[in-house]
């Protein structure tokens, strides 16, 4: 282990422009193109003008079934003067593509003939030179340019090709991409995963984001954090392709060998960008070769292969790239920025009240969910402070606008039934979903006051009355018109580790016991309900230890206490269920939905009310256990 | 051959969206999902929602190099009283992932420790309890859910995956296409091509348009026209696939068995649609599996593929049929459709003034340039009977919007030399490319007067002064702007197959010899010149055969010329050349390229200029033959 006196290399802030334009520099494009078979052509790039080998129809071909005739000879037929023919002499019988036998010029519809005899017809028409006829060329001419260079060769592309009897075609190839994930603590997906081992699954994530930008990939096996083993990776790599990728060690840290190795085997050009996330990239080049450090967080290494890797590839294969869909949005929330740095800020966004509001996710680099979940990146330029609340901001989007514009934001308490409704919503319309931010009961009062959410899920004790979810509402809403579902009654209690260790049975418990308690966030329901219990029982938060650190959802509150003996949370049965914990039951409690009438009566409220009181819904809900679903769901109007 | 009486099947002209309906409603959906593992599941889309099998992290890890220890016992550190620390009693070195060691809650950055001596460090702040530590399930925790139901995986979907332990997923599977393209006239790509043989192309088509839109499809060998091949393909595939198309057959001409043998089979539900073209489709249901009769001309088999197998791919994957690019157009010229029937325009489309103006393309369905060639498509209703030249119409696009807007639109003389600067330009700029209409010189002319094209080439004789092109500018072009690039010489000469078989040196032989000449369309340049000639030879249009057909480009005249021995037609060296057949100079003359000043002076019209007087585009010219590009290219401002 080095310590800190041995750290010497300090990370650029280099603007990302720069780097990449550095980094297009760096590319060397020789032996670029490849033949292939125009069958295994499309989505391919041509190399050049693609002419045609022969014309199509190589030939005077019928257009019709019908006869074959010289139209000179037809000239006198009439209706009132039928003109015989005789077969062989006069016509030949012609079916759709048939050559137009030598000397005759024209074809006439099987339809506007009559049968005499065998081998004799009239016809009542003259026929016009070359009617009927397609002549040779008529779609393709031989010597024709087909394609022009720098063309993505379409299904129908590939179709004219072989018309024009074009079998083989030069094409880009496709730029080889090496990548090394890299790292002691690594295990592959299919090894069985210890403690103190984590899942490569970045690697994943680059080779299918390399072959959607039209690059051939390859994954190698995990490489060691050691100096020797990354350098033996690298001479390997940048031989046999365009573009190397080490993943990690890109950073400035002692186990962060990238910079150093390429620095030692070739030049380094860049290290350290201007940006959070993605901020520890190594940009350089050994023996001809590019080679990008992409730091290891799966956040930041998402966008570093969309900041470098993608119009590397781009330029490998002279497209440009692609346009990402744009979007204006409005911060559904302040969102703060540090100066000097670009932010790239992922966001759900939700059509609510005629505009798109953007809430941003967490910024942490490691959570990939982030990614999975955001609708659209949004980014604050590096001279930006940050947002404030309802300014327009553009977001690049990452699902299909579509997708958006139906979809219904909830923001509130969470409740494993959410997904599951989420899921059904879907089923029942291929385009609505949920999308769910976890900020509490509270929050997400405030978010249907101020228009920021469609739908929020409640489940807020009021002492005074003893009574759930209207008396807040009643004192925080007002001259609103709104809707309450009274949706579902679900288990709140204490969760301990299986076999209860420690004898929780109660709340005094957890003081007595010196249990360790993880607590959830601030305007959470449930957290309000354990604060009430603590008074009730005559308690303190600084008699529970724990009690400040906040946790966001019943699951990560289940998570943590399944990793220590003297744990124990407050949450929901299905959590304790899904995580197989203990389960001490404290309290059954209202959790409500809540949305404005005008979203109510919309096409997708309607779809929502619809979906909460079918059976299936029902039964998938009352499946995790803990939860009574209400028979015979009504909603409830209310105007305060 | 069955003759006009046999023949008692008619079309029906069922509206497009009934039959689509009908047709949607013969799908079975059994048996649609397969396991998938997580590797090879990106753009497929999930049956279920997916559950997270593990946490991510699955263990509290550390966030950073540094050392792990217990916050409560760092509370008294300050930087006037830094605080001394054994290893292993009082701290962990931890590097980033590392699990955080039993016992301590709280991770210091490396950066923010002191050395003392070995295994003995210095701190001057207190750590806050879990700061610089991931927490189990900080990403993924064990049963969230990861994707719902009906979402197209994408590369960092799978990565999210992978972390969360799930290895496989339950996805529907592609449902399987199978396409026998059936013709005793076709062979495949391979086979070597005889005169009465066409390629059989619609087939590949096929088979990438199923990919993209998520099939698997199966394309299986030619089956021959006969009711007892089509019986035994049919029979096969319908055990074998979910969808089974055949392609064609599928009118009501005598050599088309398609519809009788489904009937036969199993049940016919459409057999003709009100579209142009498309309309002889079969749609019916054999064993349960939905059978497609599909109609031979590629242009027909094109649409009525995107009409009805891919909504039917689309239902059996449970998504949304993907919404094609849309862009307001003008016609630029008038548009006729008959009533009754849907008509689909294939049209090119150039950005001219301000506006998008949209030209149409020929609409032969047997022309599958004209799908190559298309920018979108436009769809007149069935009770339309057509557009002004300046209306607004809707054109789906079939080429990105931003490839559109930087097209050069070109109208006017064909010259292969077009095609060659198209093919610099892109080289030049990757989104800039002539789109070139072949109308012939006045049409060009005209084309820039009205504002339908930025750009023409010209060669118009003018036999009183004896000099090219200025003449018609003068006369034709009042009160513009406009800038004359007079850049080539060419030779013009008759066209004659190899050898000269009847001789012909001269334009009077053309009569004397009573050859077939192959003319071009009224307002062509070398229609003009070949007209001013007869004139100069004292002859008359009566006096030349074939005449009155015309021709719309050099190569196919030429392509027209090479098939008969007495056939002769006039046009420019390069395409005798790409023909292989003699050439009889006639005249250099003169080819100059006219746009507007406004044009000339545009971005696009800068990169013009610059490519034609580039070395690299007159060397590729010249090689051609024929050509003179001239050195030195000056704009020649006009103001008339």
């Amino acid at each position: 282990m080095k310590t800190k006196q041995e750290r010497t290399i300090y990370l650029e802030d280099t603007p990302r422009q720069d780097a990449l334009e550095r980094c297009l520099n760096l590319m060397e494009l020789t032996d670029i193109t490849e033949d292939v078979e125009v069958q295994n052509a499309v989505g391919r790039i041509t190399a050049e003008p693609v002419y045609a080998c022969a014309s199509n129809p190589h030939f005077h071909a019928s257009a019709m079934d019908g006869i074959a005739v010289r139209a000179k000879d037809t000239e006198t037929a009439h209706e009132s003067n039928p003109l015989r023919l005789k077969e062989e002499a006069d016509f030949e019988y012609v079916d759709t593509g048939n050559p137009i036998p030598h000397g005759f010029d024209a074809v006439i519809m099987i339809e506007d003939v009559n049968e005499v005899t065998d081998g004799e017809l009239e016809i009542i028409a003259p026929a016009v030179p070359w009617q009927r006829i397609r002549p040779i060329g008529e779609d393709i001419t031989y010597g024709e340019m087909l394609l022009s260079q720098g063309h993505k060769i379409r299904p129908v592309d590939a179709g004219a090709l072989l018309a024009a009897s074009v079998k083989e075609v030069k094409v880009i190839r496709k730029p080889a991409v090496r990548i090394y994930p890299s790292g002691s603590e690594l295990v592959s997906p299919h090894e069985p995963l210890k403690s103190g081992k984590l899942i490569e699954f970045n690697g994943t994530i680059f080779s299918e984001m390399v072959k959607e930008w039209g690059g051939e990939p390859e994954l190698m096996p995990i490489v060691k954090d050691d100096p020797e083993a990354i350098r033996a990776a690298l001479s390997e790599g940048v031989e046999a392709a365009d573009i190397v990728i080490i993943n990690a060690g890109s950073s400035a840290g002692s186990k962060d060998f990238t910079a150093g190795v390429i620095e030692e085997m070739g030049e380094v050009i860049t290290h350290g960008i201007a940006t959070r996330p993605g901020k520890p990239v190594v940009i350089g080049k050994v023996n001809g070769t590019i080679v990008i450090g992409i730091p290891g967080y799966p956040v930041s290494a998402y966008f570093v292969m969309e900041w470098f890797v993608e119009p590397l590839i781009c330029r490998f294969l002279d497209v440009p790239v692609p346009e990402r869909e744009k979007l204006t949005v409005h911060a559904g929330r302040r969102i703060v920025s540090s100066m000097g740095s670009e932010d790239f800020i992922r966001v759900n966004i939700g059509y609510v009240n005629g505009r798109f509001v953007a809430n941003p996710l967490t910024r942490s680099a490691s959570v990939t969910m982030s990614l999975v979940k955001a609708d659209g990146i949004v980014t604050l330029p590096a001279d930006q402070l940050g947002v404030e609340q309802g300014e327009k901001m553009t977001a690049v989007l990452t699902k299909p606008r579509t997708e958006i514009q139906s979809s219904v934001l909830f923001s509130g308490s969470h409740d494993l039934s959410v997904d599951i409704l989420s899921s059904h919503l879907k089923k029942e319309d291929g385009l609505t979903r949920i999308i769910a931010s976890h900020t509490g009961s509270m929050a997400g009062l405030m978010a249907i006051k101020r228009g920021e959410a469609h739908l929020t899920g409640l489940h807020l004790f009021d002492p005074a009355t003893g009574t759930y979810n209207l008396p807040y509402i009643e004192k925080f809403l007002r001259n609103m018109k709104l809707v309450l579902l009274p949706f579902l009654q679900r288990q709140q209690g204490l969760m301990v580790p299986k076999g209860n260790p420690y004898s929780i049975q109660n709340i005094s418990h957890i003081a007595e016991k010196e249990a360790r308690y993880v607590n959830r966030q601030k305007g959470a329901g449930t957290r309000m309900l354990f604060d009430h219990l603590l008074k009730e029982n005559g308690l303190k938060p600084e008699n529970i230890t724990g009690y400040n650190r906040e946790m966001f959802t019943h699951l990560s509150v289940a998570a943590e206490v399944k990793m220590e003996a003297r744990a124990v949370g407050m949450g929901i049965y299905s959590a304790a269920q899904a995580m197989d914990l203990d389960f001490i039951p404290v309290e059954e409690e209202s959790y409500d939905l809540l949305m404005t009438q005008e979203f109510f009566e919309s096409k997708q409220g309607r779809l929502l009310f619809h979906t909460l009181k079918s059976r299936q819904f029902k039964e998938s809900v009352e499946q995790l256990g803990g939860y009574t679903v209400n028979d015979n769901l009504e909603a409830r109007y209310i105007k305060i």
